[in-house]
């Protein structure tokens, strides 16, 4: 750290015990090595340390000259916002781990920066398939394999084909994919949730009313099957062609 | 169409006057050929043909040995729903087009089926990007683009990069992709919205209270840059393949 | 066109007569505006006009003060490399259209800058599905869906569902999708290729020997089936958690 | 295991020695059940027990009652081949891990079955990036992001903006992804490879002659650019939409 800083300020992540610990060790730092410290009034009860002065965020940021925010992602960003006007260097620290910046944490950042993120567990004819961060699941049968399924990266199901896809909305994995499964699955859907944010089910375009965050929902086929009439020369593959552009494109010349 | 059937119902868009016309030559074209016609009560008031009788769905459903639906796909699968139990034949007409009904139309299914999608103008620096449908469009500098922007499809920007990228949230058009630019860009965003849906603007992770679908969402950069401090021997490329796995999976043997 | 150029150059697509016409055009225009046209030597025999004087590319990046490509994307990269070290500005005129070529074209580039790319012809039962320019198409069954397929963007198939998936290589046109289709069905694959360039058939980890590019592919299921077993708790949903990640990432705490 | 099989034939993976310990476990315990084994002719040399019998594949297949392959993915598609007239089933087992089956395993199958999959090692400004197995990496300007690289699953970048885009080609980890950079970046290509297989090298549309697999390649912005002049009135935006299509659907009623 660059000796020209003389005055260092800290915010931390508000409300949460669990940073006391890194609070004190890095206050006890700080002081040993001749710095003024501030810390946000927030969190300086964490701190039982009368050579730390409590004060707002604001005054924080005017006074220092360098700014340490303690705690995750979200409190890095509230702490970039109240010192932009200062021009003062910000480092991040994350809970427990001294020294480590959160700017960059791909797997962390999800989680605390996309609120709709919901946890969805899915079980496939009572076996457990996975456990999935993402904006939703679609699960749909051939019929709605050209639609939103199709447009959330999911594959096309031939019309007949006696199967269903799984296609993830957004996953925060990466390596979440569209599952293609036996129409005869039951599908069981379960959120593990610990905040009371709500679940949205549509079912063709018909929202389900009042689902709660415990509920479990179970898909499976209609025994009873719709019988759907075609005019002669009905051509799945000649609809896919001129609906998605195939042909577009095979004429250019360059 | 086989001469077996003997009575037909027909199910029409609801409270939509531009069958009535499709309607009528329907109809006309039914009686000619000497098939009992039902229709559905809430369709015949656009029929003025004494010949063919109003009943209610369900009662159409339990009478006739073939059913057409008229209208788009939300119509389609509300008579679906209606003789689930009757084992009856279902066609689609679509309004207007005098042929039949395919089950999968990739274009025009989503505008029915998924209610979350909104039509979104972008403008780059004043110049029209698109109109795109999808269920949202993520902006976000290089910081950002390892979280959520990742998931849903977007590249790594390397964090010094002086760029933002645009990346659309399951969009109707396949070929939407997205998009680098340089992050001096002005940025419009606004709705093109008959509905009077609400749009969702998160900032962060800080959600902007009342934004109504007739606002223009300008995003440009903070000419005050924030400063970030590094540990010595900070690796952003030893964070990537740290926490998206990029390392597992090469010391399997088969 | 500023006044402040002089001396324009102009080169052609190579051994093309179709360029002829757009050459005759493009150098009367010239000449009637009073500019010193040169042509490169190999494009000279195209244009019957004493005032143009033919030169080799080099000379003529030397003596222009304005470069004009006439052709394709091929063409336009070519003078680009030859007058990188003159500091003189590049125009493109695509080939028949005398407007003004863009750098970028994204349905054109693909055609001359991507070598490895084949036109296949696929065929379901003998009812044309696609043409489709790509690197390659994979077809799978269940077992290899977790294989190369899902590399190049393929869903998971359940093992055992009766499917095949068929996943394009890079395709040309951004719709593509991968298709899941019923494993009794017979798969006709061809090419639709006027240059001799070589297609690879891999079947398993086995190559296909001689393969020409006028040969027909005939994929079916052999009728004999192979019967695996499996140990007791053979579990499909938990090897594909552990050989994707999927529980990776979720015990982070920011 | 069932105790109805009787005889068992062992099918190991050719040539390879680090099966002998496997192969010798295995037959002990099949000899301490009472089984008759065979062994096929080409692994029974790794098995110093008089009470195997080594016998070809296809008299193997024709005797026994169940078959055994001891090694990869590729050990047990050869086996399967080999059985498939006979009707028996098939056990597969990975090399040291004895019980567990071949037939699912993501990460290892890729390595068997991709014949053209190479390791590729980047390095940018002399950090390493990644060792990944994939198809191939393609390393972009903006003009090129529009055609091969947006295939390959590529971002758009805006034509003025600064950067470079690596895109890998169907890589074995999933969530290998692409990452844009500045173009004043130096990238380090080199190949982590055992196998003496060919790298094929495209610039533009040129391809580089004799390309070793121990060659390192050294890709970076030549520092005199090319100027290209527009037609007035030129707009990326308007290319974009076009050459995508993603003005197309907009006009769908349904």
């Amino acid at each position: 750290m660059q000796t020209s800083f003389q005055t260092i300020g800290i915010i931390g992540k508000p409300s949460d015990p669990s940073i006391a610990e890194t609070l004190a060790v890095l206050c006890g730092y700080l002081k040993q090595q001749h710095y003024t410290v501030f810390i946000d009034s927030a969190s300086a009860h964490f701190i039982e340390d009368q050579h730390v002065t409590a004060c707002s965020i604001n005054a924080l940021a005017r006074h220092c000259d360098l700014v340490i925010a303690v705690g995750g992602d979200g409190t890095f960003l509230a702490a970039a916002r109240a010192i932009v006007d200062y021009d003062i260097p910000l480092i991040g620290i994350n809970l427990g781990r001294l020294g480590f910046l959160v700017d960059i944490s791909p797997n962390e950042l999800p989680e605390k920066l996309t609120p709709s993120m919901i946890e969805i567990v899915t079980k496939i004819d009572g076996m457990f398939l996975n456990s999935q961060r993402s904006d939703g699941l679609i699960v749909s049968t051939p019929t709605g394999s050209t639609a939103y399924s199709l447009s959330a990266g999911g594959p096309i199901l031939y019309p007949s084909l006696n199967a269903l896809v799984l296609v993830p909305l957004n996953p925060h994995t990466l390596s979440n994919r569209p599952i293609v499964i036996h129409d005869s699955a039951e599908i069981e859907i379960s959120f593990c949730q610990t905040k009371q944010i709500n679940a949205l089910v549509t079912c063709d375009h018909i929202e389900i009313p009042e689902v709660f965050i415990s509920d479990k929902i179970l898909i499976k086929k209609d025994p009873k099957p719709i019988r759907i009439l075609h005019p002669e020369g009905h051509d799945f593959f000649h609809i896919l062609r001129n609906k998605l552009n195939w042909s577009s494109g095979y004429h250019t010349v360059s």
